[in-house]
Order: structure tokens, then C-alpha cells, then sequence
């Protein structure tokens, strides 16, 4: 099999990797605010010393600095459990996971990163699978391992174990909803033993943290975003797996469904997919043909890694009022950022500061997609 | 619910209606040689008698005319088992069998001739269906029946039984592969009867036959070109409900079909089908919506039932060498009659009384969709 070359070692000092920690663990900033503020300042320390002016500024106060007390405690905690930090815009991080809309700005790793350069697929769906449902994840796991696939999934019971389990020995990635090393759930104890061997875990939560369910939907979107394509093993309708479905749709990646007898409520999900237009898979021969020759509506070429290193640090100070101005044609309605410029008849790079003003003080908030909206707190 | 008129009864001299029979029964005659006929001639008792001359003019000897004897005959067991003859061409006949390519010249109807009027729709699948399958078949038929569908199927043991029985309340045609009157297979004696009292049977084969493997694809073509749509549950790979598939799409029927799970065998071809592009369906109400909005590849209007009654019968002898000329032209390989009409550059009329003394020596045959090809036999 060929292997990718190793990717090129993260060789930030050390206080510029603690302050993308730090930043990235600010209240209310989020993935696409970071990314802002990385491309506005230049380096995250840079932008860690500008925040509190915009505070001042703005008047924001809904933002909380992650201090570099906390910061520091969490870069221990990773080195105690061996886990390495995945900046986005090296060349260690994901490929794929960086064509996201919003990716992480870091990853923790556990395991062999290499795993993550890899052509890989998802093959995820119900914790309370069938005895059918298991085998064919195991089924289709494997064969997408011997024909060089990387399998990806979320760690839970049912499918997600069962995928894993089966593309061990070709290489497998768990993305965790919870801290990188906390093993969740406990029952999966002895699959992770073999993952930390030869596969690989990936979590943008801090270091430790244990999972809860509003966790789940955003690690949903790293399983996918990993991935050429995800596919639907026994979802039921309204189920996490139909969640990640359109986060890999939103995502522009393959949606691939096993049917299953509509009078089992497992099939629902991948079912109603299939209806949709997702691919329709029997083995994973079926896998590979969508993923050859995916639908034009999907289609979407992996380009190159998302790239953080803008030429200068960008000088575009946004007028007070176009905060405001944005503001006030910015409803709980998702709407696109590039339309908001127009109709403000500003450039975008203007519009994004402004934009970034109001996302800190908790009033807008980014959607996937190049969208945002009224902050559904505020 | 809205009932269509009560066709207009056939009003047919009895020696017409004998001779119609005899003419369907010659060996040789099949539905688009008995069609050309009728054209040519204008009534069966005048294709009856010019069927000699044909033979002496061409040297053919492929042929047999079914006597007067044996088809007074088989009029008796038709009269002793309450069976009536269904003429293609006339108001009784059901109207969306007369728009398929090879539509029967006549049917024997056992029941209510009505429900050949209404919107029908096909439910047929695996004889050695699972439980699942069952339940989803009398879910399905029952539904279309409540909704206004006269269900259609093969009389076949498993799925079809399951159709059947489900939709007896609603109305239910059995398309038979032997004789209307020959209950088969036996263990469906207590449907029948069922079916006797307020459904329909319909058969092209003679009184009394019983049916053998070869009867059964034919009959199929009955099944599909009855319906609207077919809808499969539980067909395995090479199956007869898969024939029924490809006779339906040839007549531009809506084919729909059930999904399941992979790994059974029973799932195989239905989840293929749906790979190819049929209609998903979960419920009947999936079915009615794939009725109401067919895919645009599939989409063919029904229209007015086939006019068999030509202005006046056709006065275009073919020269003899044409038919030679017609011959050297055909392989193995099905042609569009048109277009070799066009390669030989003589009107499709003077090709057509060519190919039918061709088809009578049994030197080519017909296909459906318009095509011919030489005889496998020949």
C-alpha cells in the first residue's frame, strides 16, 4: 500500500502553540471566530493580546479569556497521556478535516497520525444495532480496510465498535466526543487498548474532558469531515448518525446508506437517505463505486489544506457603525455572510472584523456554511 | 369511491368470437402476427381463411390452424366454468393491457371484468417470502386497496398470496400463467374462492391448462401491463419477480420495490433495483407518490385502448422478393421494424404483410417494443 510521507513536524514554539490552546479555549470563540482572528493578527499570540482591546472596544463581555494557567494545565495533561497537538494550517492536520467550514483549530492525537493522511471513510449508525446490522458493519469495515481504506467512526456501541474493531489491522480512527484519553464508553475499554496500538484518536475537547450529549453532534461533524464519505449502517429517524448525514452532506462528502426492511425501525434513517438520494450500499465494492463516481450534487474535490498563514496581518478596522448597521439586518434566520456585504455595500474583509465584534459579544453566532444568524441567546 | 361504467359488452357475431379464438390458438399466430392480421384482414373469420393462401404463396409449414373443433371446444369449458372472453380491441378489455407491445389477443376473465377498469396496481414478490415480507405485503396491499387501488399480482404462493388476501376487500386481479379455471398452486384453494367472489382472474392461456415453468414470464408481462406500477417485495437475484421488473420498465411501467437488508438473499434483487433507479417504498403511501410523480425515464401516458377496427382492410401484397430482401437484412440481433423499413426504403405497410409471411414460416419472430430478430429456432 502507499504510504503518505510523514507529515512535516508542527515546529511552533512553545508559547505560540500554549496561546492557539488558549485561544481556542476562549469563551465564544468558536472555529470560523478563530480563524479570524488568526488571519486579522497574524499568530495567536498576537491575537491573544489584541482581544481585550476589541473587548474595550466593543463594550463585549460575553467572552472569557482561557487563562495561561489553564492552558498550561491542559498541555500537562496531554503530555502526561502522550497526546499531540494537531494545529490547523500545518501540515500535520487532517487534510480533509481542514475543508470543512469550521474546522477544529486543533486536534488532540492519540496514536499514529499518519492514520489521518490516509484516504479514509465513516461507517457509522445505531448503538442498539441487530446481530445483521453488526456483521454487515463488520463486513463492510473490513473490506474497506483491505482495499486500503482508513475507517473512521465515533466510538460508539453497536455500529461504530463494530467498524472499528474490523478495520484494526488496516488502520482505523475514533473521533471522541469527550477528551482524547477518556475511554467512553467504559464497555469499548478493550477496542480502544487496540486503537492506542495501531489506530488512532482524535478530540478537539480539552484534555479529560468527559463527554456530554451536546458534545456529540459537533464530534459528528470530525467524523465526517475526516472522511470521503460516510456510510449509514441502521439509523433510526431523528438519530445522531442522520446528523452526521448532513453535516457530511453540508460538507460536500459522500452520504451512503445500507437499506433494511422498512419494517424495522433501524432502517428508517438509512432508508429515507436512500429516498433522498443517498447511494444505496450492499458491500463495500458499493463503497468504492460512489465514492469513483459520486453525484454531481455532492461532488466536491478535497483541495489543498485550508491555508492559516495570510501574507500581513490584515488592516481593516471596521467603523463602529457597521457593527451596528450588520446588526440590525441580522435576524434568527441563517443568512450568508457574503450577501450581508452587499447589502452593506462594504468588503467583506471589513464586514468580517465588524462581524467578529459582534460574535464576541454574544449577539451573532457563525453557522456552518459561511452563514450566521442572532445568537440564540442573545 | 368512483367506479368506471360498465364497459360496453361484446357484441360479436358468435363465429366471430370463434374464429378470434381459433386465429389466437394457430401455432405460429402470436399477439403481433394475430394484430397484423386483424389489420389486414379486418376480422378474424377473414384472416381465418386467408391464412391457407398465405401459406401456399409462401411455402410456409411452420404454422397450424387450431380447428373449429378444438375451438368449439375450448368455448364449452369456457361457458361450463362461467368464464368470459375479453377481445383486444374491444371496450371490455382491460384498457392499460391493450397499450403494452404484445398485448394477449383475448382473455379469459373469471369474476368482476370491472376491476380490470380501474387503477391497478402490481404487488408481487418471493414465493418463499419471510415473515417480514408477508407482513410488509398485506400492509402494502391492504393500504392501496383503501386507497382506491385495485391490487394485481401472480397468484403465486408467499408474496403474491400475501397481496391478495390483503386486498380482497378492495378488489384484486390475479393474472394466471395456465388455464383461469385451474387453481394453482393448490394450497391457494382457499384464496380463490376468496378471490371468486369478488375479485377477478384473468388468464391468455386455453381452458384447463395447467401451467408449466415456461407459462410463467409471459404471464408476467399480464401482471405488469395490467398496473400502473410494480411493486417488488423480496425478489432474490434471477428471480421471476425481477422479469416482471424488466417487462414493466419495457412497458413503461413504474417500477418500485422494497428494500432489505443486505446480507438476506431475499433483499438481492430489490436492492439492486433501486440501485438502478426504482422508487424506494416504505408504505403504500411511498407507492401512490411514486405513481403521482413518476421518473421522467419511466413516464408513458396511458392511452386510448388499442383500435383494432381499421378503416378498411389493407390491399398491400408484398412483392415476394421482399420478404427475401426483408430477411437478409434481420440477425440474430432485434431491429426496429421501422428501421428496416426505411434501410429496404418500402412503406411500413408493404414490410409489415412481408414480415408476417416471414413470421408464419417461422423464419423470424417478434420481440417486444417493435423489434424482430430471426428465429432462435430458425
Amino acid at each position: 500500500m502507499l504510504k503518505p510521507p510523514e507529515p512535516t513536524a508542527d515546529d511552533a514554539p512553545a508559547t505560540e502553540r500554549l496561546a492557539w490552546l488558549c485561544l481556542a479555549r476562549s469563551r465564544n470563540v468558536g472555529s470560523m471566530t478563530f480563524r479570524r482572528l488568526i488571519a486579522r493578527y497574524g499568530t495567536a499570540a498576537r491575537a491573544l493580546d489584541a482581544l481585550p482591546g476589541i473587548v474595550t472596544r466593543t463594550g463585549a463581555n460575553a467572552y472569557q479569556l482561557c487563562s495561561a494557567r489553564q492552558g498550561e494545565e491542559e498541555m500537562e495533561r496531554a503530555v502526561a497521556a502522550g497526546a499531540r497537538m494537531l494545529r490547523l494550517g500545518t501540515p500535520e492536520y487532517p487534510p480533509r478535516l481542514a475543508d470543512i467550514p469550521d474546522p477544529p483549530p486543533f486536534l488532540w492525537a492519540l496514536g499514529d497520525i499518519q492514520l489521518a493522511h490516509r484516504p479514509a471513510v465513516a461507517v457509522i449508525g445505531a448503538r442498539n444495532a441487530s446481530s445483521l446490522g453488526l456483521r454487515m458493519a463488520r463486513l463492510i469495515a473490513g473490506d474497506l480496510g483491505a482495499a486500503g481504506m482508513v475507517v473512521a467512526s465515533g466510538f460508539a456501541r453497536g455500529i461504530d465498535a463494530a467498524a472499528h474493531g474490523a478495520a484494526l489491522s488496516n488502520g482505523t480512527i475514533a473521533a471522541m466526543a469527550g477528551g482524547v484519553e477518556v475511554i467512553y464508553p467504559e464497555e469499548n475499554a478493550a477496542l480502544a487498548a487496540k486503537i492506542l496500538e495501531g489506530g488512532l484518536f482524535l478530540s478537539e475537547a480539552p484534555m479529560g474532558m468527559r463527554p456530554l450529549a451536546r458534545h456529540f453532534p459537533r464530534r459528528n461533524r470530525i467524523v465526517s469531515g475526516l472522511s470521503a464519505g460516510v456510510v449509514l449502517i441502521e439509523a433510526a429517524a431523528r438519530s445522531g448518525s442522520l446528523i452526521t448525514a448532513r453535516m457530511a452532506l453540508e460538507q460536500g462528502r459522500e452520504v451512503m446508506a445500507v437499506p433494511g426492511a422498512p419494517l424495522d425501525p433501524r432502517a428508517e434513517g438509512c432508508n429515507t437517505l436512500i429516498r433522498q438520494g443517498a447511494a444505496l450500499i450492499r458491500s463495500a465494492d458499493d463503497v468504492i463505486e460512489a465514492l469513483e463516481a459520486p453525484r454531481a450534487l455532492n461532488l466536491r474535490e478535497v483541495t489543498e489544506p485550508y491555508d492559516l498563514n495570510p501574507p500581513e496581518p490584515a488592516n481593516t478596522e471596521a467603523s463602529p457603525d457597521l457593527a451596528e448597521r450588520a446588526l440590525a439586518l441580522i435576524g434568527p434566520a441563517a443568512i450568508e455572510v457574503d450577501a450581508l456585504a452587499r447589502d452593506l455595500a462594504v468588503s467583506s474583509a471589513a464586514l468580517s472584523t465588524a462581524l467578529l465584534e459582534l460574535e464576541l459579544e454574544g449577539l451573532i453566532e457563525q453557522r456552518p456554511g459561511g452563514l450566521i444568524a442572532l445568537s440564540a441567546g442573545g
